[in-house]
C-alpha cells in the first residue's frame, strides 16, 4: 500500500484542498472508478472516488443530513424512497430514521463502494450492516432503474458523484424525465449539485434543466467542510410541494447534529450572486 | 520579486488551501506582520496577511457586504461607525454607502496595508482613494483608539486578522469593555471571528467574552471562499437591539451581490452543531 503524507483535491487547475493523512488504507480501480480510502488528521478516515473527496467520518452529516431530511420533511407523507448513488450508505442511513418510510431503494453502479463503506465506515454504512426490513440494496444503473418504474416513489435522491465519470447521465433532461415519471403525483427529487461558486455552471445547468421537467425547482445548501469552498449546493425539484411555502408537518428525528427545523427554510435563502447565477446565468467566480 | 507558481494556507499544520498564482506583485515585512500581494488564476488579486489569505478581488464582497450591512441594518439610524482594522478599505466603501452615517472613522495598526491596498486594490480601497468628507483614516492602535472615546459611537465593526499577531488584543474581555463603553446606549458591536468549523475554539471563546459585557451576543456567517472551510462567522453583541427580534428598517443601498433583506434573517440561523459549540463548547471538528 503506497503512502502518502499529504492528499490534494484539485476542484480545478487553479484550486487545491489539501488534507495531511496519517495512511493510505486503501486503492482500487474498479471498472467505474478509483475508490481511494485514507486516514486525515482533520477530518478522519475520508473516501476519495477519481481524485474527488467524497465523504468523511468527521463532516459526513453535514451532508447526509441536509441532503436527506430536507426533502423528507417537506413531503407530507413520504412512504416509498429511491437513492440513486449512495453507495456508503450515510443517505440510507437517515432515511431510514423516518417512520413513515415504508421502503427504500438504494441503487448504485459501483458494489466495490457498498463493500468497502461497509469495511472502513461502519458509522456511515450502518444501515447496510444491518438493515432494516425495509431498506434494499441493488447494484446497478440508477438510470435504468429509475426508468423500470412508473408513478411509485414519493422522494428520489440523487447521491451521485461529479458529472465527469459514472454520475455524468444524472446530469441530463433525459433522466429528469425519467425521474419525474417514477414519481408519485406528488413526488419530489433531490440532488446534489456540487459548489455554487467554484462549479457555477454545473448548478445552473441543472437548475435549467430541471425546470424544463418540474414546475417547482429550488436550491438549497450545506456547508460540507471537505468540499471545494465548502458551500455546497443541493438542487430540489417537485411536482406540488414547494419549499418556499410549505411547513415542516412531522417530528423530526431526533438527534440532528446539523438539521433542524429553523433550517428547513433558511437554507433556501440565498445570497444575490447565486440568484443571478440561478436565474440569470450569471457567473460571479 | 520571488516567482512562485501555488500559494497555499495552511489553516493548521493538517488543511491547506492552494492557489495556482501568475505572480507575486509584493512581500514586506513591517513592524506588524508581513504582507504579500500576488495575482491568482482563481479569485483574482489577493492580499495575505502573515500568510493567511485576507480578501481578493473576486470574493471581497462575500466578505465587506457581510461585516458591514448586517449590523448597519439592524441599528434603527447608525450616525458614527468605528472600523477598527479594515485597512484594505472594503468595509469602508460599504460603511459609506449608508447616507444615515455621518461619520466614519477607520483605525488601522499598519499604514502599510493601507497604502499597499490604495495601490494594488484600487476597487475594494476606493473610498480610501476617494475619501467622501465623512471618512476620517487614523493609523495607529484600534485598541487605545476604542479606550480614548466614551458614549459615542452607533456602531463598531472589527475588521481584524486572526487572534495570533497584531490583532490578538481585539479578542480580550478587556478590549470588549472599552468598545462597550464607547458605544452608545443602544450601540453595537460586530467581529470576525474565525471558521465555526476549523477555529471552533475562538468563535466559542469569543462568544463567552462578549457575553460577558454585553446583553446580546449572537452569530451569523457569510460564505467567504477564501477562507478556511468558507462558512464564515461573525459575532455581533449588542446593548438593545436583538437580530433575532428586529427588522430591517431602512431602504437597502443597492446594488448588493450577497447581502438582501431574507439574508438579515437567515444568516443567524445555525446548524445543530454551531449552537452545541456556542452553548456549551462542544466541538465537533
Amino acid at each position: 500500500m503506497e503512502e502518502k503524507q499529504y492528499v490534494t483535491e484539485w476542484a480545478n487547475e487553479n484550486l487545491g484542498l489539501t488534507l495531511k493523512i496519517t495512511k493510505m488504507l486503501h486503492e482500487e480501480q474498479t471498472p467505474y472508478q478509483k475508490i481511494q480510502i485514507a486516514d486525515t488528521l482533520e477530518y478522519g478516515r475520508l473516501l476519495i472516488l477519481d481524485g474527488v473527496f467524497q465523504t468523511s467520518v468527521k463532516d459526513e452529516w453535514t451532508y447526509h443530513e441536509m441532503i436527506s431530511h430536507v426533502p423528507l420533511m417537506l413531503h407530507p407523507n413520504p412512504e416509498r424512497v429511491l437513492i440513486i448513488g449512495g453507495g456508503d450508505g450515510g443517505v440510507a442511513r437517515e432515511v431510514c430514521r423516518h417512520d413513515c418510510v415504508k421502503q427504500v431503494d438504494l441503487c448504485d453502479i459501483d458494489g466495490r463502494v457498498i463493500e468497502l463503506s461497509k469495511e472502513y465506515f461502519p458509522t456511515i454504512a450502518s444501515a447496510l450492516l444491518d438493515p432494516p426490513e425495509k431498506l434494499h440494496v441493488h447494484v446497478g444503473d440508477g438510470i435504468a432503474f429509475a426508468k423500470s418504474v412508473k408513478d411509485f416513489y414519493d422522494v428520489i435522491i440523487i447521491d451521485c458523484s461529479d458529472p465527469i465519470g459514472p454520475g455524468e447521465g444524472l446530469f441530463t433532461r433525459e433522466f429528469y424525465k425519467s425521474a419525474h415519471e417514477a414519481l408519485r403525483e406528488d413526488g419530489l427529487i433531490v440532488q446534489q449539485t456540487e459548489s455554487p461558486i467554484v462549479q457555477q455552471k454545473t448548478v445552473h445547468d441543472v437548475y435549467k434543466a430541471m425546470g424544463d421537467v418540474f414546475p417547482i425547482v429550488r436550491m438549497y445548501y450545506s456547508h460540507v467542510p471537505i468540499y471545494p469552498a465548502c458551500m455546497h449546493s443541493f438542487m430540489l425539484a417537485s411536482k406540488v410541494h414547494d419549499p418556499l411555502r410549505t411547513g415542516v408537518r412531522r417530528p423530526v428525528p431526533q438527534p440532528m447534529k446539523y438539521y433542524n427545523r429553523t433550517i428547513q427554510k433558511s437554507c433556501f435563502v440565498l445570497p444575490n450572486f447565486i440568484k443571478e447565477l440561478l436565474y440569470k446565468g450569471n457567473l460571479s467566480f
